[in-house]
């Protein structure tokens, strides 16, 4: 009997695990392994918000595939997804097309920009590697313009960053130890500079323990970010950006807005007719679609509901973590036939948002709260356990962050 | 008696030099020394086509005046000029206005670009700091910009510089090492890449020796420039650059076209009223302006003629850090009163083009020709000696250049 075709879809942080797990866990009789990517290498996408300030190098960041996964074990395969036919068992790549007996779904997320006008055209997405460096760029190209023209623009020097959350704060926290730098290399007094966050809601990071965002809050303006709270973004131009705030209709001149406020599962998961709830599937206690029986959803193309709340589980590293192993056992299930799936349990340990390399805010264990030098250094601690994770000692030892006391 | 106000406008190799001299020739009583100039720096304008490719921080090419001057017993003004009135003895800046009793002119050069439509507004100079290292910048944008589109355009990877005289030549020199490094931050093939040198005249670097010209352009083919000889620039767009060739137009698309074929003195010596030839001063044997026995004109804004070839001396740093010392004597001779002033001798010891970081071609001491290491490292030791006669050993140290073996 042949053996089955296991194809395991992105390799972000619930496709490789999955990858890694099953190399662990299944013979190499049992399966054929193949993982579709449309990069030749996986990146920490909570990272990126580093990358995009230009505060740690992409490749700090992204991490070789075949460093990982062992290609006598399972096939990489360099392409992009197209569209996904479960009935046929197949998936269509830009180059080829592949037939599967066993799928895991795990393409991640994109930007939802809601319809703001001009915001796909004109804003900066900190999404994947290349927009995050090209963001970069960005940054650094204004301010090395400023100086070449007579009539300086203030507008080169804004930044205003849309969106309140996690990735949004966490950058206006890099940002805010990044500026001085940017300053320094290309003779802008620093007062000059201006890094405006505009949310919404009327706080920042919705859901957090009131205490922990006014202290993030403090953190982060006494590095010169300015909140605007209770806002909503109208246009974006080219060159400015336009929200609402009791009423009133504001234009801020700048060249550089970051849309930080709103992401998607991948849409091939829709267009590809699962039946999805907000963009998602809703999987089943095993991880596996409604429908099919042969096709798994992991990380944030995947809906799990929290019974005590009523709402998702928020799609993050963590929970997408914790799904692979889930997955790669209740695969090895499937293959070896007879015995029955495992349900998934997610298992909250905590969350901690960074405020720039310097400080950070988090509850752990519970509802202990955590701030400033021990925040910091959880967060390096659990991105570290990540990567000991993926990859041994070796790759902790080459991508890990030991900075603790700077 | 009031001591006479020597005033200096532009702190360039002449400038910088002629201050230098005077503070180790002059007493402190014997005159009020002015320094007048637009940053607080000096830079090294032979040096900026490294910082424009990216291959050295442009830190390493400036010097803060500071450093090199003795702030009491020269005053260091940082201010624009913006005209000369030589009948009055008033320099108009553009926050004040000073009078002087004895006026160095060393204002240095601007782009010239002969009226070619587009070429002000859409092409790169390399003509001080903040162009330079915005020409950096705007490279690394757009190979940053080029695998965040799904249409890639190949105008974000063509470069062309128009010029292959010295400062055409030594850019496109860097530009071939600097590219395999963008590559390689960027993920983009090196192949793709398109360095494009477009000379008007039959032969690059025309007036240099024939096998030297042939051992740059073989040592810059091999490493991918492309030259296209005998082609005259007559468009630049945002997106291309069109230039004729043998009767023909040829557009190609580039987002990054940069003018270095030809430079003129600045323009402020001509609207002051000053009678120029080709907008230089012609000035007599020591120095001074025809009309005026208390104006002196220095480095590229002073036209001599070369009797042997009845054409002007080329506008190099050698020859300006030689009329320093011309200058600063002459002025110490007004100053004392009686003596005769002396005349200016050029010493033409040699010229080395770079060709990158590892190799070059020079003539030095007559017509000795040198090509690769000895060329790279002749270069070298003739920057490291201007900074050592600049700011002694304690500046060499600081800024030479001592990687004589990479």
């Amino acid at each position: 009997m042949n053996k089955p075709h296991i194809v395991l879809l992105g390799a972000g942080y619930g496709g490789m695990m999955t990858a890694v797990n099953l190399q662990k866990q299944l013979g190499v009789n049992e399966a054929n392994i193949t993982l579709v990517n449309k990069n030749d290498y996986h990146y920490q996408s909570t990272w990126l918000h580093e990358v995009a300030a230009g505060t740690i190098h992409h490749d700090r960041a992204r991490i070789a595939i075949k460093d990982v996964i062992k290609t006598n074990r399972i096939t990489i395969l360099q392409d992009t997804v197209v569209e996904i036919k479960p009935d046929e068992k197949k998936v269509k790549l830009e180059n080829a097309v592949l037939d599967y007996d066993i799928l895991v779904v795990g393409l991640g997320f994109e930007a939802a920009t809601f319809g703001i006008p001009g915001l796909e055209e004109n804003a900066f997405m900190i999404g994947n590697i290349d927009s995050s460096r090209l963001l970069r760029e960005h940054l650094e190209y204004h301010f090395a313009q400023y100086n070449n023209e007579r009539d300086k623009k203030q507008a080169r020097l804004n930044i205003v960053v849309g969106g309140g959350g996690f990735t949004g704060i966490e950058f206006v926290g890099e940002l805010a130890n990044r500026v001085p730098e940017l300053c320094e290399e290309y003779d802008i007094n620093k007062a000059q500079v201006r890094i405006i966050n505009v949310e919404g809601a009327p706080t920042v990071l919705p859901g957090f323990d009131p205490q922990l965002v006014e202290y993030a809050m403090n953190s982060l303006e006494s590095r010169g970010v300015e909140f605007v709270l209770g806002a909503m973004l109208k246009e974006c131009k080219p060159d400015s950006i336009v929200y609402e705030k009791d009423g009133k209709m504001v234009e801020v001149p700048t060249m550089t807005t970051v849309w930080a406020a709103g992401v998607k599962a991948n849409g091939i998961v829709e267009n590809s007719g699962f039946e999805t709830n907000r963009g998602k599937i809703e999987v089943r206690k095993d991880m596996r679609t409604p429908e099919y029986d042969d096709v798994f959803v992991i990380g944030d193309c995947a809906l799990i509901m929290n019974p005590e709340t009523g709402r998702p589980f928020p799609p993050t590293a963590q929970i997408a973590i914790q799904q692979s192993y889930t997955v790669a056992k209740n695969i090895k299930a499937l293959v070896r036939g007879g015995a029955e799936l495992e349900t998934f349990e997610p298992n909250i340990l905590g969350t901690v948002a960074s405020l720039g390399h310097n400080d950070a805010i988090g509850v752990v264990m519970g509802d202990h709260k955590i701030f400033g030098w021990s925040a910091t250094a959880m967060k390096k601690i659990i991105d570290n356990r990540y990567l000991l994770k993926l990859g041994g000692i070796g790759l902790l030892m080459k991508k890990g962050k030991f900075n603790f006391f700077y």
